[in-house]
């Protein structure tokens, strides 16, 4: 039986309800994260912490408890869950009120957390995906991890129509990232990604793919690219918390590096590779 | 004990719970309307229906069940509440299903419907509002009355910081709409309003205002205007469900009309009234 996180307390998944007027469920006001789960572990669980932390603060969101009473938390339902390899989610609502777009006051948030199992073969990983191109709709704050999701859905499902795995979100000429990703290109032995500035989520693989290419001594570019320069790559792959880093071989019609996975690319994944299984091994903090 | 509507069932509010995994709650993927009642009479239901209708297609959302089996099931949520005046709020969601960001098939959408009373008292009534200026951050599909709102939550609390009724929003130099309104300004015996595209919501109460301006003989035009257009308006004022047509009578730092209702908004509330009072003796349907 699912066990889930609900303010200070697991519970059973079934009992798991929210009010209807939660301001999560009428208003889309509120915080997530998600984060692998290695062999009991938690992959990037600081960094996740504190991203969090920053939407909260964007967001005027007041944290249920301490960042340290989370990471707790988020430990001990990983244990109860017996969870091995998978996905940890958990977000933050501002809580239940009489509905008015302005924030209530004294309001006690709501976190509710779950995991979810996910075995990750490496015999079953597909090389890659194909990808198609959707212009970017979203609002100005997508550097805040919130609820309101629906630009990135409607781009997601576009992918998911043509069995594409991801769509890459473009505003006018300029590439910003993908519906649930972000996007690098490689262009010279060079690594260029947008900045993160408010037009994109500042990932966190994103920014261990930087940690892992200051390693191999891959230069990496923060700046802006433009879609002429996304479809003449060298190699384009993507990176998120579960797709860890994802070539990508197709993007609408046109076929990246000849359809196979580039050089750099396969670098970066045998890294990020050896990263997952050193922390398998590491006493679990 | 009051009453909501969850699926096409009437249930103690104490009772009314949604799932955790409610998409609704993960990722605002889910739709909404508010009408007033007026002595137990729905206000203008049929084109919020209608529209309704539109937001669900746009968003590939199915709903519940027929609308005229949802006008029938909100009336009887109006008359169970014994509800005299105030307004009935209802959302539907694409439902539950485990997180994924494209759609789910065959999961059963989810609507909540609840009501809260508010006294129509227009000796109470305030001679107009004052508003503040603020970016328009959201996405580019304003039309669609989603969930998705945290943009207008942080503009509406930006207003409320410094006890102003509304935020106007601009992208740029023009005008858009307010955080829960439509925004009007009156020009030289005219009333200028920003056209219906994916930048503004297209309002019922901003319809009904185009209907009471023919039958009085006042032309409106729906062309964009901006900034300094608004700030040097002959009046300005708001439409909205719940605001019905409000002045504005300051905004930021910048007087209108010299802080006074102008002459054309006070003729619009005059006929807004008297519609209200008319449909108050109406047969209930």
């Amino acid at each position: 039986m699912a066990t889930i996180l609900y303010q200070d307390q697991f519970i059973d998944r079934k009992q798991a309800k929210v009010d209807i007027e939660d301001r999560g469920y009428q208003f889309g006001d509120g915080i997530y994260e998600a984060m692998m789960v290695y062999s009991g572990r938690i992959f990037l669980l600081e960094p996740h912490l504190k991203r969090l932390e920053r939407s909260a603060r964007e967001l005027s969101l007041t944290l249920p408890y301490s960042i340290d009473h989370l990471a707790d938390n988020i430990k001990k339902l990983i244990e109860l869950n017996q969870l091995e390899d998978g996905v940890v989610y958990f977000q933050i609502t501002r809580g239940a009120a009489p509905r008015q777009h302005f924030f209530p006051e004294h309001t006690p948030p709501v976190i509710t957390g779950t995991v979810s199992s996910k075995v990750r073969d490496l015999s079953k990983r597909p090389k890659g995906i194909k990808a198609v191109l959707a212009e970017d709709i979203r609002w100005l704050r997508c550097d805040i991890k919130t609820l309101n999701l629906l630009g990135n859905v409607l781009a997601k499902q576009k992918a998911h129509n043509v069995n594409a795995g991801e769509a890459i979100l473009h505003r006018g000429e300029t590439v910003t990232e993908g519906s649930s990703s972000n996007v690098f290109i490689v262009k010279a032995g060079e690594l260029v990604t947008h900045p993160a500035d408010h037009r994109i989520l500042n990932g966190i693989t994103r920014l261990f793919v930087f940690d892992l290419a200051k390693r191999l001594d891959i230069p990496v570019s923060e700046r802006e690219f433009s879609l002429k320069e996304l479809l003449h790559a060298d190699e384009v792959f993507i990176t998120s918390t579960s797709n860890e880093v994802k070539p990508v071989l197709q993007i609408d019609d046109q076929r990246i590096n000849g359809g196979e996975p580039g050089a750099l690319s396969k670098k970066l994944i045998a890294a990020f590779d050896a990263e997952v299984e050193r922390i398998r091994t590491q006493p679990v903090s």
